[in-house]
């Protein structure tokens, strides 16, 4: 009954199981670092998306020295692990203000501000020398101040400049409205209103820009006026990304592995032990406008292959997903086997689960098998 | 700048932090063991939802016994804290035989089957003595054999019945399909119509009938044919339950207290830290059919009040939530302060989080602090 499926043997998976391939985390990591290089800017990554002290080395081989993070808990994870020069990439949460000034003193500390009086608290309460971002909103309406005010910028930064201990790093834009385009043009238009409200920025503050988001930093040719990029995704790419226009299936470097616990033969699915504990609810929609929470990939030798046609987990409860199957599929699988999903946004897959197997079997950290 | 907001002081919070009120708590178990009392059914509390080993000991206060899970990991997790009598209502993973083997032969163990190759795999591979329940499904299309044909159940039974080590259990249903209700007596409605099905069954089957779904064991007031209940939700209720019917406000346990870190008087926002990876992706539809991922409770001296007219978390990405305020909201909140969150679904929001803390500052466990 069981197939003899070879990377279940070697791994000895038997429940839900996020499995990475390093070889493909290596070449997004060299890709965008190579990127980076040749356009001449900082490559500063977000950690968000893998959060593993492990997975981290393989950015340090690569030169990488500055990160980015999006919690204060996360510089402490990486602070621990050796990382020096960190911009938590996030409005700075005053009431961690101990936990900021309990970093080694040593750490390059960069911080996000979009609010006058929160630098008039950290002037007063910061211990350390920190570097603090003006956020600016790119039209994303997520967070930021307006790019539209100079006058308010302006006085943003004299307050800023006004303090001995905060030194001024420059601006800090994400344009995650890059998320709802579809192909790789879309994302280069969108993309490219932000840079220009980046030069205008530039006619009058001559500072750095950090810029970041997957699909921007993976389809641009040009960064024009960003001084640093910080994309995270890239790292491990999903489906949402395949479907932005950001790579391609191939570059998608992690897959859900769920055994199979049932068939259901009239409504052609199969039950998966793998739900929205293991996938999150994430979603996109079909053309038929039916949302969907991951693709099934082909099984292979050492790893997955491609996606299989007309195959989608369909729905997920708690613990539960089904997936709807096309005929040839659902007659190929059998109870015990495992299914290689291909999850819809890996960074909060790979938040949930808490920790990765590599194709060798070793057992990855994550920062959430700590309570948050 | 920062507002006195008493719990805040007691807890120390400073970034998102799941809170419970164990006093709600308490009543929401009461109140269910009770009415399983009355209506003269075993009440089996699935644990799927506080996932604690700690609140676990409140059912086993008033008098629990048995319990439900829905992964065999879950079974482990609170057989090693002195649970001997444990219902795993998924349809069983015969990847995990050896984990099953290892529970301590003395619980009593209940699985649920719906295929007659499982049958014989369990046979042939289990050590122990174990019951297994028939999963039916009540029409609600993820799990379970199709209550419509006898002989086919006839079929499963038979073969349960031939096996030395498996003693049929009777048989378990999910009638998730009430979460898609509004209204009480649209529960009642849908429930009813299983409870049709059940009693149908029962003319053929003189067996035990577990039903679940905290809808369902809210609202009902007579189980007719069901003989044991295993509702989860119902411990902690949510945002979900008070629009399906099943609850009101203050009947919901749990809050997650997140930090404001910004303002935009321009759009009547404010920027939080709790996202994605804190309340999790699950959202209802307002009267607009605009997703939201949350309301906002009132702050009270030692806890949470009701729900806040006109406010509601709009956006969330991994970490940011944005809550799109009433003028007056707006205007009460100063950045560093924490807004109580009432969860969309609670069961998914403590599985994030991977820890509680209640009003004295305890901190209490969860099982996904621990790596899936």
């Amino acid at each position: 009954m069981i197939h003899n499926i070879n990377l279940r043997k070697v791994l000895s998976i038997t429940s839900p199981t996020l499995v990475l391939n390093e070889s493909i985390i290596d070449t997004n990591i060299k890709l965008m670092k190579e990127k980076a290089e040749q356009l001449n800017v900082e490559f500063r990554p977000h950690f968000k998306t893998h959060q593993s002290k492990y997975i981290s080395e393989s950015f340090k081989q690569q030169g990488v020295t500055g990160i980015t993070v999006s919690s204060v808990k996360m510089a402490e994870y990486f602070s621990e692990h050796g990382w020096m020069d960190i911009t938590i990439a996030f409005p700075i949460n005053i009431l961690e203000i101990d936990n900021l000034n309990k970093l080694p003193s040593e750490t390059k500390l960069n911080v996000l501000v979009v609010d006058e009086e929160v630098v008039t608290y950290l002037d007063e309460n910061i211990k350390n020398s920190i570097h603090a971002f003006i956020e600016l909103d790119p039209s994303y309406g997520r967070s930021g101040m307006s790019m539209d005010s100079i006058p308010d910028i302006q006085r943003l930064k004299n307050k800023i400049d006004a303090s001995s201990i905060i030194n001024f790093a420059g601006f800090y834009l994400h344009a995650g409205h890059t998320y709802k385009c579809k192909g790789a043009e879309e994302v280069r238009e969108v993309a490219n209103t932000v840079l220009d409200k980046i030069s205008k920025l530039k006619q009058h503050f001559n500072s750095p820009v950090c810029y970041g988001d997957t699909p921007s930093c993976s389809v641009l040719e040009d960064f024009r006026d960003v001084t640093q990029i910080s994309p995270g995704n890239f790292v491990f790419y999903d489906w949402m990304q395949v479907m932005i226009g950001s790579c391609k299936v191939e570059d998608i470097a992690l897959a859900l592995y769920c055994p199979v616990v049932a068939k259901y033969k009239e409504r052609n699915e199969i039950l998966i032990h793998g739900g929205a504990v293991h996938l999150s609810k994430e979603f996109l929609l079909n053309d038929a406008k039916t949302p969907y929470y991951g693709v099934i990939a082909e099984t292979k030798e050492n790893g997955w292959g491609n996606v299989i046609e007309n195959c989608f987990v369909k729905s997920i409860s708690q613990e539960h997903g089904l997936i709807a199957c096309s005929d040839d599929f659902f007659d190929s699988i059998n109870i015990g086997d495992l299914v290689p999903i291909l999850p819809i946004h890996s960074c909060l897959t790979a938040d949930l689960m808490g920790s990765y197997l590599n194709l060798d079997g070793v057992r990855i950290d994550h920062l959430s098998s700590y309570p948050k």
